[in-house]
């Protein structure tokens, strides 16, 4: 059973809280580009990827996005059960940035489940900790960093996910992702093709000079 | 025995581990403007607030502050016991806003209560999830209002915790608080006096206009 690498506290529950599990867990299939969560609004359920990656990111009113994190094969999604939390009072959304397969646990069954199991409910915390520890990463990459280091940085990331130097994106995608307008990532990116840090080409960007990319970003 | 009213779950905790918090449990009165927990190098315990008022915030390697949340009488700092949690990793500091007296539960007793009890690492897991929602709310604020809606938003809420529509703020303090410039707060100052939404005077910020300030917050 693959759940078993999923779930790390798996052999810490009962037999009774495993086929609780076992019982209501369900699969699912989703298309890339599909919104799985949608804000508070939306209580899916415990989210585990089996293969494909999630993007959370937060909306403004005005519709401009920010990317806080990804989770990929064998991570878990806790906020799209953030009902179980009453504390939890803010609004991620979360889409299938490639096809993925997920396996669902029902929010009430995990909540029984952490109810009962220390073990379980302790390792929430690990999760939740794990996700605050990225946000607050982008936060002080927001506040302190200014555009040209965090569109470096951005990129060195894309790269790093996708394993190649040459990134199917476009301008709009990468403003979107930082929480910026298309005009000043295009001015930037136009900045590092001068300097042989990037190849530009229709829907494209290509890496260049990683390594200087990387000092950028740490400068 | 003040300390349940300060710890929800204590009456959920068996005898023996009630008695290992009280034997371990310490008291301490901290002079305002003492720096309690300097990031991830300290891991001073948990802290229970008797009364008083912290504040927690970032730092950027230029020494730029900016406030992330506050805590008051019966509140609970969870992050100057991060070390608990292995996934935590960012560093906040937490300084005494006020003089504050706090109770100090030891990091490795309430570890090891939150490993057996499921009433504790749920608490602590609510907890985490009630500093995470300042926190996203502290990141919208910074992704998408402009400075004029973040000052207004500041006074606000300074006015609220002091009960006062007087406040005793130089300019370089509001900045610190919003991660910005003295100037950028000093323009934004006169201007909103010139509307006759505040008076200003040396080292302090009087409120004149609440409705029109939280109008502006709002926009």
């Amino acid at each position: 059973m693959e759940l078993q690498a999923l779930f790390p506290v798996w052999d810490k529950l009962s037999d009774t809280q495993q086929n609780r599990i076992l019982g209501s867990l369900t699969c699912r299939d989703i298309q890339k580009g599909t919104v799985i969560h949608n804000g508070s609004m939306d209580c899916t359920g415990l989210l585990l990827v089996k293969s494909g990656q999630l993007r959370a990111y937060i909306l403004s009113d005005e519709g401009r996005e920010i990317t806080l994190y990804r989770l990929f094969d064998r991570d878990i999604c806790l906020f799209s059960a953030s009902c179980m939390l009453r504390s939890v009072q803010f609004d991620i959304t979360i889409e299938a940035e490639k096809d993925t397969s997920l396996w669902i646990v029902p929010p009430e069954v995990y909540r029984e489940i952490m109810e009962e199991s220390a073990p379980a409910a302790n390792y929430t915390n690990e999760l939740m900790a794990a996700r605050f520890s990225e946000v607050m990463w982008r936060m002080e990459q927001v506040m302190w960093k200014s555009m040209d280091k965090r569109i470096a940085a951005f990129l060195l990331e894309e790269a790093a996910i996708e394993g190649t130097a040459r990134l199917s994106l476009t301008h709009e995608t990468i403003a979107r992702h930082l929480g910026t307008h298309r005009e000043v990532v295009t001015r930037m990116l136009r900045y590092f093709q001068e300097e042989g840090l990037v190849k530009l080409s229709r829907g494209a960007v290509e890496l260049q000079d990683e390594r200087e990319l990387e000092r950028l970003q740490n400068a």
